[in-house]
């Protein structure tokens, strides 16, 4: 048993016995950390894990209550208590291929592949605009839409940027292949082998490759499902390990699902900026929301150019098309020379197809629809989970993306569960592939970005007797 | 003056003298080395210069003899005399970045540039492939298309591969964002920081940023503007060096545009399997060939899986779509793995695109032009510059491509040459970006894969009055 988890159980007697009573307030991290003589981030993931079993629960800048009772599942918060003490060269990418080329085989059932359903966008439509606009395109576009990319599409970016509020200038974005290699540029911008980065916990595990393979280190701090990342955590990750960045996702984190509020992001700005260390922020999900409107990036809340935007079309628009962008803050020059020395320039056709799709209007349209049916999938996904899986399940409901970030009963092996998953036609993302540390081994992410029909259903069906069957 | 030339000079003296007489064979390069107490390769740059000014000439496997007289400009092969002693910490990217963007500017004539006028390409007729391939797309391509890339278009590349005369299995290519992302992917699957990469001089710029952004080092091995890099020179390199690659162009080089003979490939790639040294080959201008047949890709002699043979479609039918690949050899799973983590995919219309051009046919038709357009350019290049560049200007023909590599006479400084150019709304490359230590400040790269015109045939007599205003 771990550290944090003694602690855990040790507060959780105390409640169980009277000593702390329902309304009590817990001791401070810093106070408790002193009076137990263990690390501030024992005492939070302590503290994380008596939240998800319900027993205690935060309140807004006032520490931890205990609770009146565990919530029910499948609609409570589940916590990550994973705050890695020590730095962690990171070596997990042997198994991320290994689970991914697994999931890569044909008629599977994809609950665990990263992207949506491709008929969930506007192919035929998309197409169509693509047919004419290529046909239309200036043979020297292929000279001009080199790196920093299509100026059209950069400006019809901008003027997203815009209505959502945020002063973005065209000239500070530069397109790329997809997201994925703008957040590597990023990365690459800012660090040098044996630098270390900040992370979240769990964290998608494109970040945790791209820091395998520039051989760099990574801190991970803990990230809760409902309102993501731990800012105090994170500052003293800050103090003690210097990072040269920090990358994380703000909106409907992969693979939480997890939304970090505007007041918390303009926090987490605030924290990075004291410190002057960059955010390479990845918002591909931030348009799949179910509230009233885009949640903000937080880039929003940077006035000193320290936060590179990162998001694309993949997600939410154009699969396959292969483009994204970087919003870049301070470091446009870095990251454009990057890209003219690695990929040159995103394709031009594709460019210019997005280009003349967003000016012609109808992506609104098409976005509404898609966060409609994301949204209709969600429930029917956590209905059929409370029907299917063991008790001891639970889950946090995102409010906004497209995949559900689930713990199995203590102690079922999740990559055995993705095993035998497969073996039945159906794939999942087993949590261990988004950690350093390939933690989470009972937890898994099913993406319910696929048209709901009977399979589906079946499918889930399946995983909850896998589950069943692999409960200690 | 430097060492080679001052042995040079001392070797012309004795030809004037008379004490080495035409026909007389010179001493191998490791006799005059240990006679004259100088390295080996300081013999071979001496022996280059000396081959340059049409002094001495060299004939197959039997060494240099003394020559009749010099050869006449513009058709003389000119050598290039800077073999690097040492390793070189590359730091070239600033002036390449430098020299690039001022050559982005628009509306200049872009003698400097390095891709062919779009014009020359059949992009009406893609551009309706195009437009009926991606409405056909089948919506899973988006998930299918990941690295390693369309099966369509890759059993395509592999056809062209069998017709001439190679066997690459389709499952060896993986499709990436032009060849520079190949070339780029190569070189990371094989080395890490701090390791040594073994390149020719000059060189593919690209190549001097791509070792300086991952970290490496250069050896740069002397290379022949008409018959490429020098395998004597390349095998002490490697004994010394013991590079963890090496990264040539063997087919009409950039900027030198010379052409590695079939035997000379096949000793190449003896030698490297000799070292157990992987090859990565840039092939991007093999199809641009004026003799009877493609020249033979270095591949063609590989048989343990050494050799990555990288190329596009890029110069030579789709500029700006950025569809290139490689043929991994040994190295399939580091570099489709790179891939999976850095880009993840190239854009699938493109691939779909591209894949239905070459099926219907068609490609071989535009290639046989393209290939007549770019010699009568040659032949009017050739001209123009016998006509209007100083006395003292020297160049190669090459049997292929688009670029010239001028020598402009003793002492004059091609970045001045280019900076002047520019004012005058031209743009030329100027030798020092392609070479780690800057070197080749009188030689110019000059691009012909534009349409011949009044305006084309002006800015060369433009450059010839600044070149001959900046001669000593």
């Amino acid at each position: 048993m771990k550290l944090y988890e003694q602690l855990a159980d040790s507060i959780a007697q105390s409640i169980q016995e009277g000593v702390l009573c329902r309304g009590d307030k817990l001791p401070s991290v810093r106070q408790a950390s002193a009076s137990r003589n263990v690390s501030p981030s024992t005492v939070f993931q302590a503290y994380y894990l008596l939240e998800a079993r319900g027993l205690i629960s935060a309140r807004e800048r006032s520490g931890y209550f205990v609770s009146g009772g565990a919530t029910g599942m499948p609609t409570s918060p589940e916590p990550i208590a994973q705050m890695n003490e020590e730095l962690t060269q990171v070596d997990v990418s042997e198994l991320v291929f290994e689970v991914l080329e697994s999931i890569r085989v044909k008629n599977v059932i994809p609950l665990g592949s990263a992207f949506p359903s491709p008929l969930l966008f506007p192919l035929s439509n998309l197409a169509r605009t693509m047919a004419s606009s290529v046909q239309m395109m200036d043979p020297w576009s292929s000279v001009d839409n080199l790196s920093p990319g299509d100026a059209n599409l950069r400006r019809q970016i901008a003027l997203r940027y815009m209505i959502d509020g945020l002063h973005v200038a065209a000239d500070e974005i530069i397109i790329t292949n997809g997201a994925l290699e703008a957040l590597n540029l990023c990365l690459m911008a800012v660090a040098r082998p044996g630098d270390t980065i900040l992370i979240e916990s769990p964290t998608f595990y494109a970040a945790l490759q791209s820091i395998e393979r520039v051989g760099l280190r990574a801190v991970e701090v803990p990230s809760h499902p409902r309102d993501g990342i731990d800012l105090n955590a994170m500052e003293l990750a800050l103090e003690r390990h210097k990072p040269k960045a920090c990358w994380l996702m703000t909106n409907f984190q992969n693979p939480l699902g997890s939304l970090l509020s505007d007041e918390k992001k303009k926090a987490l700005v605030a924290l990075l900026t004291k410190y002057q260390v960059p955010l390479i922020e990845d918002d591909v999900y931030g348009e799949l929301y179910f509230g009233d409107k885009r949640p903000t990036p937080a880039k929003a809340f940077d006035t000193e150019g320290l936060v590179m935007h990162c998001s694309s079309f993949s997600k939410c628009l154009a699969p396959g098309y292969r483009v994204g962008w970087v919003a870049t803050g301070r470091y446009s020059k870095a990251i454009e020379r990057l890209k003219l020395t690695t990929t040159l320039s995103a394709s031009a056709p594709a460019q210019v197809a997005l280009a003349q799709y967003l000016q012609k209007g109808g992506y609104d349209k098409h976005l509404r629809s898609l966060r409609h049916t994301l949204l209709v999938n969600q429930i029917k996904f956590t209905e059929a989970i409370e029907r299917y899986f063991p008790d001891g399940t639970r889950l946090t409901v995102p409010q906004g993306g497209y995949f559900l970030w689930v713990k199995l009963p203590d102690g079922v092996n999740a990559l055995e569960v993705q095993r035998i998953a497969l073996a039945n036609g159906i794939s999942i993302a087993p949590g261990p592939i988004f950690s350093a540390q390939k933690g989470f081994t009972d937890y898994v992410r099913l993406n319910y970005g696929h048209i709901w029909d009977a399979r589906i259903e079946a499918s889930l069906s399946t995983l909850g007797s896998i589950a069943r069957d692999l409960t200690p």
